[in-house]
């Protein structure tokens, strides 16, 4: 399947180098690869440099968002949430039309100190907010409520089903995501939550995810729904 | 042990039929007990009308808020989300000063359709306005994330370890209620998020365990960290 992820930062790497693994057509997005390729940071303990991961993943193109879009039969959000209406706009409302799009973006604001807060929650969500802005795509919320390396095993912790969401107004795309989550990762609990505003619950499960990762010291946790 | 329950509804009945089964000296507050006995409404499935919750419960007294956190050596708040403050003022700060009060209270604004969105998240939190109005007591935020019939039973699902967060200021007074949930109900698996101000995280997970809700038409589920 041809497949755009856009991001090139932890969750994008990760996202991009499963789905490459297990035969997929993948092209990563990124704003400006010039830009991207040039960056002077290291990379972090979770994520690559982006040019020292692309040696080790040369067969995944790092293109613009347009680009990668236009490639894409299914088009993945795994950008910064503030970054994510900018991306969705560069990568073009053409390229998004009709097309089923996972958004795995949290609306994190760190302008206000750590913990990060929600820069839209409660009566809104940035899955709604991308929904509105870009009403032909598909827009399914999933994947938000886990750290990248569990969104692609999420039988890594204990082997216990852990818990993963799916929220959007198409059926049709949340059936789709649905069936990726389990056939590409393995996922085995996957609730569909009702249409888009129901991704004001899994965007509110970060400010707890944040806590309990802090008292953890650790991201290796995830919710179960225990019924 | 002396205990106040504040508030006469479902999670009040519960919890003070619990703790006089096991053997505590449990008083119920309400604002006005003769206006409480006198309301003509019917019990609802979940909740018995308190006239007939009484007379199958006789040995548990029906007083005023303020009678009720006097006897209380600790005091569990069990009122709707848009009564807790003006609870805690009728109960008497004088009553609260020094105790253990459990917070039980989820900030749920019905007033904008359902799902009930919350009228306070994000920067703050019912649990945070509580101990700011009542600086001597020692507030501990829990049991807002299950059903009533959980909070005193949480192996009646399934058996499986479900999780419940303490939240507070007090170190001491979340070390007692952590023993309180595990001696009182069995909880097993008890996290402690931090200070008062995680009770946002908590208190946020109520629109996403309202949607579950929804989902499974029914209120038989618990969070669980796995980890």
């Amino acid at each position: 399947m041809k497949i755009a992820v856009l991001g090139t930062g932890m969750v994008g790497q990760i996202i991009a180098a499963k789905l490459a693994d297990i035969g997929h057509s993948v092209v990563m997005g990124t704003r400006d690869p010039a830009k991207t390729l040039s960056r002077k940071e290291e990379g972090t303990p979770n994520a690559a440099h982006i040019t020292d991961w692309m040696k080790s993943h040369a067969a995944i193109p790092v293109v613009r968002y347009a680009e990668a879009a236009q490639h894409g039969e299914i088009v993945i959000l795994a950008v910064n949430g503030a970054g994510a209406l900018s991306t969705l706009t560069l990568a073009g409302a053409q390229h998004l039309a009709g097309k089923t799009v996972m958004d795995i973006t949290n609306p994190l604001d760190f302008s206000k100190g750590m913990p990060p807060s929600l820069f839209v929650c409660n009566t809104d969500s940035l899955g709604e907010e991308l929904q509105k802005a870009f009403p032909e795509a598909r827009i399914v919320k999933t994947l938000n409520t886990v750290r990248a390396d569990l969104m692609v095993d999420p039988a890594k912790l204990t082997g216990e089903a852990i818990t993963m969401f799916v929220c959007g107004n198409d059926a049709g795309a949340k059936t789709a995501v649905t069936s990726y989550l389990k056939t590409w990762f393995g996922w085995k609990d996957v609730i569909d939550l009702g249409d888009i505003t129901s991704a004001r619950g899994t965007e509110m499960l970060l400010p707890i995810w944040l806590r309990i990762w802090g008292v953890l010291q650790s991201a290796d946790f995830a919710f179960r729904i225990v019924r």
